[in-house]
């Protein structure tokens, strides 16, 4: 047992969640392995239309699983192997997911779980939740694709205080800082995402895919003069049955009704 | 009669007006156009030194007028020219202009509306302002130009949130995550932002203009190693009479006088 | 006496002083050159972990020193010179520097003291510091660089408020736009900075050196796809004694101590 990562769907909503008992949900090989696995098959799927990633047990994810350290970390080949193939395929299998993705962050938040916070598209927390990346008190660095979807997200200020002086901060300081949309009392932060995520999945599901992919254009750095080119077919979607119900809808003064 | 965009010069300063009486001055095509003639035309005054953008009757700008979306949203070539030609060649206009722009932001900024205050260098708002881009609603995703113009203004947090979520958020929630630079009293808004457009138009107005250049650079993705390419003569200035009267009058312990 | 830079290391800590009696430490040209000098020295040394810039006797540094301007800023290739050798040669040795740099900002903290505190990684501020770079009132722009540093750091709306209309802000501001890690009483400020430094040069040496090198990559325009790229060996680090211990000591419960 080295953790998994769990999928239910419900209707139209997709829970993951990262669990591993007794380490906070700490990211094992394993579960990099499964997330990427939960979220390629995520991708595929035309029914869901919001996706919410959580902690089991009341923490998001407290970051690595250092008890595996010392059978691969001191051996650089090894060491690339992990983050190049492991870590970063399990991010870029969330970054690359058209699907609206919320996460919804109770306890701690460090690490591992600040990146995977960082694919998200929003993040909620719970008031006692805590961020950081304290791994200069290890002995190591973020590996720089890490540092570059953490700086992006977080912001450098954030990013640079998280690695440099391993400061811990708080929900209210993370929401000061611009990387929460919102913070809310631990009890009520679940039903205030699962009905966030109820009013997401009632949108339109080609337009969340459309901005996704727009999104990531500009995170890769993508800017105005060069948007044009970032989306194979940006307008294709003018003769969808989706975009003309939206609009026929709101003239009609009524709710739309969005077949995925 | 399908809404204008006024333009009143008073002294140095000019008043760009939002008019689309009924429908909370939500740009119509006409609209766009005559935001692109306005914003070519006042790069051209060298009388103007500071530029305020506000809407008439209590609102900046609800959006797009849905009403005519039926006429040319669902055909691809027609929606790609309204949003890279129409849209942008306006949104364009004002990002090209080497005045300072403020927005006046009172009531809905919506869609189209945050789209122009993100061409602003300045956004001051009422406390009763909201801000928003609820298009899934309606089946259609942002434009890719516009979505990293409003990611890269609002920030990446913002957007996705107004665009994957529908979410409205309030002048105190866009204060909190800087988009605004000053949140004040429905009614002293526009005193405030008056005062402060008389402020800049005293200052340099050469350095205003080098100023916007280094900016439009950056937000095109430039950075500190590339930024001395970004102005044709960065230097140019030091032989002006601005120059030397700016800092002639600091060390004579008197007021500078700018001619334009 | 035109002004200088002071270097004190006690321990692994060392403490940059700018130093210009009776102009709130105004950067003159011969400082902008020792600022230099001290940073290329500090970058050799491998005892030192953290380094400290503050400013002489209440405040940070209040800008240029105007009374020098007449003599160079009135010939075009003079004025380029002295922005893109003397005054960006200091800056860069700042953003060269693979050490941990702590601003603790006092009292004035205006264009070149904006700039010099925007190279450091983390920003400490008393609670009633001010910022700005009202440079537009004596006739002149803040250069290509140098406004590319402070839009990258600052933020687009904060350096456009503070050129675009000379505005000043103070410490809450800055601290809600996200440009200081924290505020505090102007009387607790130092011992603040002091326990921060103490406890980033705990932390390990390499590992901070790593973490500055993706994060000046990230500056530069950086992101995930290209990061892999921009530190030569990334995980060279994984054989060493540094991370070993790091790991190690933790799993055994137990502090690390790392050499430099």
């Amino acid at each position: 047992m080295t953790g998994r990562v769990l999928l239910l769907v419900e209707g139209a909503v997709a829970q993951v969640t990262l669990s591993h008992p007794g380490k906070l949900n700490a990211m094992s090989r394993a579960m990099w392995g499964a997330l990427r696995e939960v979220f390629v098959q995520l991708q595929q799927r035309s029914d869901v239309r919001c996706v919410v990633v959580s902690g089991e047990g009341g923490s998001f994810c407290a970051g690595g699983d250092i008890s595996e350290y010392p059978d691969f970390r001191f051996q650089q080949e090894a060491l690339r192997n992990f983050h190049e193939d492991e870590v970063w395929a399990g991010l870029q299998s969330m970054l690359d997911c058209d699907l609206p993705l919320i996460a919804q962050i109770e306890g701690n938040c460090m690490g591992a779980g600040m990146e995977i916070a960082c694919c998200c598209d929003l993040r909620f927390a719970g008031a006692s939740a805590r961020f950081g990346a304290p791994i200069a008190r290890l002995g190591f660095p973020m590996a720089p694709r890490e540092a570059a979807l953490v700086g992006r997200v977080a912001g450098e200020l954030t990013a640079r205080e998280m690695l440099l002086a391993a400061t811990v901060l708080d929900s209210a300081t993370m929401l000061q800082r611009g990387f929460l949309n919102r913070m809310a009392g631990d009890d009520v932060l679940a039903s205030l995402v699962a009905e966030t995520a109820a009013r997401v999945a009632q949108l339109g599901p080609q337009a969340a895919r459309l901005n996704k992919q727009s999104f990531r254009a500009f995170a890769l750095g993508g800017r105005e003069m060069t948007a044009i080119h970032s989306i194979a077919k940006p307008y294709a979607y003018a003769e969808s049955a989706e975009h003309r119900e939206g609009v026929t809808a709101f003239l009609e003064k009524r709710s739309p009704h969005f077949q995925a």
